[in-house]
């Protein structure tokens, strides 16, 4: 059974993401949609393109991913169809695909320009439901990639937050918080585990963010006491900062963007 | 494989809509489930019968369309089943359904009072469960409608709200806003069309909402300039208030049932 | 068709309930998913046992019901799989399963061991996908519950709030507030028939709750005038106190855990 995801940032109140499926089922009766999230922050790219990322690869090869962030839709921002690491996406070329562009140097990206496989009747304002949805089900039946459109290699790049990083420090920032408050930053357990080596144990860090030093990495949420804030490695690969039973966000008044440096600790 | 949607005021946080999905796989295993809204603000039977029917056409023929909002849940309101525009919907007799209904000449009312296709006990407090969701799940495994009651044709009539028009204006209200804020009005594609015809250009109508006037109608909404409000035609091919990367009801301070002018401007 | 249903406190915002579903499709990709709940009080265990132990006796027998709450999770706590009353349940160790549990003398519970059936990576911090998601998921597809792990008796019980009584009263509290506002108590109609009987009408008792008396059962919601407090027979088979068209739990400021109590009235 073909699968199809949906990322967007339409929320659950309205019925844009009922209408999608509507339109999915119309075409193809038997695919299985799954939704990723409908929460993403109004019109915020990089979060789309951040959930996207990291969720795809716990679905089955060949799963179709929608993703509509799109505060350019109706204008002349084109839609784009991409294969990359044996899944596919659609969404508006505007960068919310570019992280799954980056992660596969033979990725395929397609100007979806053939009309036939839209609605009738393509309104301004919502291309999720009159472009996006019925090609991702005309895909999931089987029409071939190309017959969508043309491929392409000017399509949008999104300028990610990078970290910088000496032989005793990485600094990086927050990337995205969870519904529980934890922030998670753009520092990869891979970096971590570099700075660590050789011989420094995970005690020997200390992160600072939000005027706090936090020692060390905890293995789990509960090693830290109610109320005091750890580090650790989040299920995203990623260093996340958490207040164990609290909103690290909230308690250590640090958001999206904000500054998280990583220093090795009595350096000698 | 028969497909049901549901369309709620019940929200996410509590079991009621997973409750009503475990009572319809109990009848139907193979049936596909698609939620339209569970976010119908609480006992809003008008908002319900607004996104019941400009969502429905998007699904295919056949698709039974449950419609949950119910305030006279228990008392002596009747469940109906209706077959319209070669769609089925079932909800409480209270107006929920009456725009649907009154779309379809042809229509078929049917007052359900089949008992056998109820749960066992039906509470007072819940027939979303204890009655809807078994009747439709039943009505998916090919049972007939007749089977469920009698035709009915003094179903209950909701008072929509009408616009008003002359040879230069229409006059109409707020009917429905959105999660980003947009603000959809009860004036149609078509009766605009009427107003500006002929060879009167978009650009030639004024638009007044909350003490602003906007001038003539955008094509997309990124023509319009960020934190400025626009009119476009909406994906629900009505004539819809934005602000361009900002919340026009917020920013314009209108809500539901306030009302939205249009003008030929500078009418000779 | 096999079902699996998901209960948790993740929310909706994040991507957490999409990567469970994407791990369940990627082993069987025929099973059927339902949400009953994410919007369980953060870590709140009692909320998420109340929730199950209402809800999966509206599912088919033989369906699986994953329950994630989880502040413990990636520390000591063990996760079980339960098969009591028809049903399979998977949860942490933690006590929100122990009302399915108690409810069933001859349930079986197994702690899961059986490392073979994880995600090859597990994270510290999100069992529902590393852990639970894929083992629910070999489970739908027929291995047999006793491949992951083996049977144990020293599972958690949670301490549920019991109500106490006398002839003519009985005292409870408030166990769960629904979207409404509507307060469900932990004293049930069985109980409330006992107090009643023999000859005493449901008019003739009074329900104290948030400094108010409220007169006798409602027979259904309408049955009081807007505004106006009322009590009935909730869908749960609870007593549950509502504000007819509006919030019950902030007009009376009750919450969580504060006292009801029930007198026969005009005693004789």
């Amino acid at each position: 059974m073909a699968l199809i995801t949906l990322t967007t940032d339409f929320g659950l109140k309205d019925p844009f993401v009922g209408m999608m499926k509507g339109v999915i089922y119309s075409i193809n009766g038997s695919v299985q949609i799954v939704d990723i999230s409908h929460g993403i922050t109004s019109q915020d790219i990089l979060e789309g393109a951040f959930v996207i990322s990291t969720s795809y690869r716990f679905f089955p090869e060949g799963t179709i991913h929608l993703v509509i962030v799109d505060p350019g839709v109706g204008g002349s921002r084109r839609p784009i169809l991409v294969k990359a690491s044996g899944h596919y996406f659609m969404g508006p070329d505007n960068g919310v695909l570019s992280w799954v562009i980056d992660a596969d140097p033979a990725v395929r990206v397609i100007e979806v320009t053939a009309e036939e496989y839209f609605l009738k009747k393509v309104s301004a304002t919502f291309h999720g439901r009159d472009i996006f949805a019925p090609v991702a089900a005309w895909l999931s039946t089987g029409v071939e990639p190309d017959s969508f459109g043309h491929e392409i290699h000017d399509y949008v790049r999104l300028h990610v937050p990078k970290i910088t990083k000496g032989a005793n420090y990485i600094s990086g920032s927050v990337l995205y918080i969870d519904r529980f408050g934890n922030m998670i930053t753009n520092i990869s357990a891979g970096v971590l585990n570099h700075l660590m080596s050789p011989g420094i144990s995970a005690s020997n860090i200390s992160i600072r963010v939000g005027g706090v030093d936090i020692a060390g990495l905890k293995r789990y949420y509960a090693e830290a006491v109610p109320g005091e804030p750890g580090a650790i490695i989040s299920s995203f690969d990623l260093l996340e900062i958490y207040v164990y039973r609290g909103n690290a966000s909230k308690i250590l008044n640090v958001g999206k963007g904000d500054i998280v440096e990583v220093r090795r600790r009595n350096e000698r």
